[in-house]
């Protein structure tokens, strides 16, 4: 039999993190590729005290509303999630799936969505799951006119969204100033492209916390529209698959009907285990204590990279940096040499907007949240060992 | 600002039976329109104990493959998923994102998919979501030749898939004799269309087990593809949003990247709590249980209806009837008439493939697994009072 299977989902890029997948479970590797959580970065006490709760609530166990538990969307307006007037907050599946229902809601077939270069390579099997053609747009640090995206605002053509991750982004680190956050959203409500703020690291900052959402500041920007995705999966539990969009209520309800025709609705038994954390308090010590953790070992990460003549643009929180190699280091095999060294990265060409580019072929993206302070300094050992052989 | 909405999420019709939700919550309502099991057919104590088994899994709290947690898709073919050779099971957000999946991998937009009249409505509003138009077939009890089966896939042009419930069917109850079966195998393979077998109620019989799944059957008959859409939400619990997929490896690859795209990975809280309920081993125990529930409860309903001039054809399992009413009896107002009475049903015309059509205007459907026995004969009682008046 011939069964045809839809271009565009077999079209979906491989997702070049995961061929790394191998290489982190060999034994005595030092995984500084993946964007996971080391086991002490997680409150297991409390969450298995909100399990336990939520076990005993029958709700936990049957069918529930599309847009999520309304107890549960309650307590994040009060808690982590900022929900301004005329908008509505939907419970997702994690993130990826606001990201997911973002894109389908407002891109069909045949059309473009712009997204940041270097890129979080999961936005780009999305936009090609479902025949959205991604273009990428370039902000640097310190860039403040924008003209890169104003540029590809201007000529990509049929743009139906901008897909932005302004705090602590994923791979950079990198955050957008407010000046380039006003810009960024001036620009976007000029060519009439609503932006979706993917900000799932907002809430891991070292010592300040950041300037304000896109969300916060659209309403000071005539015809700015966000669609703001938030999470549970970097603060409380990956696992957990709970995460949130916010987008204003007519378009909130066309994404309620995309969801409900995609799975019906969020986990109920997750939805009431992280009812039952936030009622337990725990979250803002437990948030505090991540950033310390995480700042500890971004600083000891940083030291052994830039003594070795590594050029780390500087990040103020979230889970990754995305250093430039040496000058004169930038060999092809570095990979397979840092694996010889028991060390993993993750290559900055994975990062591209277009695969096989050869962009970011001189950085790598380091995520220090997974490795104790002492892994994390030999980790860097070992990648400067790599460097120097 | 001027957003645009996706045209194919914009037309995503409303689910008519969500319509119901309201008058299912006016307190004294007997509810026999929707399809949520009574409380007393969950095992509440044994989920509890696996949810507090499961809390203490790490991996219940991190992120976990794309495919699911490889000891509960061991534990699922051991137990109640029959994984043929050559074939993948994938878990899944409950069948409904398997549907999704399956739609999305097989069928790209403008094409068309086939679906039985009357239908699951849910189905229609995923083909909708990506653009997919869907066909009616219809199979009556004792048709043989699948006649009017053989005509959709011979005229309807471009089918891509069609979607079969051929055990204990929503509405219906039908289920798909083994001759029945075997035809829509061959007439699919003919014209090279792969079948998704939905199959959420399976378990769910009352005296006699079903024949077996077109998935069993597939390899009788040459060049037949079955996509089979298996689920706990009907014998462990709907909440825990834990379903699968069996595909061929090539297709299941397939739609593993489409499911990464859109949610990354199954809730692996969720599919813990799955693990450790059946590690537990008591859901034969809760299974059978649950199925002599639902045959006391089936009979009691059917009692009162025959016995006021319904016609209700026979089911053998799963959760629902769709009689035919009283010929004098079928007034346009009888909806409101059963809810001045305090009961509720589903009309039979939720259930068209084209919405409008008129058709199943002389039916209702009925479920009979969300109330005690004695509620289900006062619920009939009411519903016969409202047809007489």
């Amino acid at each position: 039999m011939t069964v045809s299977i839809n271009p565009f989902i077999a079209a979906i890029p491989t997702n070049p993190l995961r061929a790394l997948f191998p290489y982190g479970a060999r034994p005595g590797m030092l995984n500084l590729a993946s964007g996971h959580p080391s086991k002490d970065a997680y409150d297991l006490e409390g969450l298995a005290e909100a399990a336990s709760r939520a076990s005993l609530d029958f709700s936990a166990w049957t069918y529930g509303s599309s847009a999520g538990d309304p107890a549960l969307i309650g307590l994040l307006a009060e808690t982590v999630a900022m929900v301004p007037p005329g908008r509505r907050l939907l419970v997702t599946s994690g993130a990826q799936q606001g990201i997911d229902l973002a894109i389908r809601t407002f891109a069909s077939p045949g059309t473009k969505m712009l997204v940041p270069e270097p890129v979080y390579p999961a936005v780009l099997s999305t936009c090609a799951a479902v025949g959205v053609t991604s273009v990428g747009y370039q902000i640097a640090p310190g860039d403040t006119d924008l003209s890169g995206l104003e540029a590809a605002l201007a000529t990509a053509g049929d743009v139906r969204a901008l897909y932005a991750l302004p705090t602590f982004g994923n791979p950079t680190g990198d955050t957008l100033t407010l000046e380039q956050r006003m810009r960024l959203l001036a620009l976007c409500a000029k060519h009439d492209v609503p932006v979706i703020e993917d900000a799932p690291y907002s809430e891991l900052w070292f010592r300040a916390s950041p300037p304000p959402s896109l969300l916060e500041l659209a309403p000071q920007v005539d015809g700015a529209t966000v669609i703001y995705l938030g999470s549970l999966s970097k603060i409380m539990s990956p696992g957990l698959r709970v995460g949130w969009l916010i987008a204003p209520e007519s378009i909130a309800a066309a994404m309620q009907e995309a969801r409900q025709a995609s799975d019906l609705q969020p986990n109920s038994l997750a939805q009431r285990v992280a009812y039952h954390y936030l009622q337990l308090g725990r979250l803002t010590d437990h948030v505090a204590r991540v950033r310390a953790l995480y700042a500890e070992r971004h600083d000891a990460l940083v030291d052994v990279l830039t003594e070795a003549g590594f050029m780390v643009p500087k990040v103020e929180g979230g889970m990754f940096l995305f250093p430039v190699l040496p000058v004169d280091r930038r060999n092809s095999d570095l990979f397979e040499r840092a694996v010889a060294q028991n060390v993993l990265f993750a290559p900055g060409s994975a990062f591209c907007a277009q695969a096989g580019s050869g962009m970011f072929a001189d950085r790598i993206r380091l995520c220090f949240a997974g490795l104790a302070k002492q892994d994390i300094v030999l980790a860097a050992q070992r990648l400067v060992a790599a460097v120097r052989t």
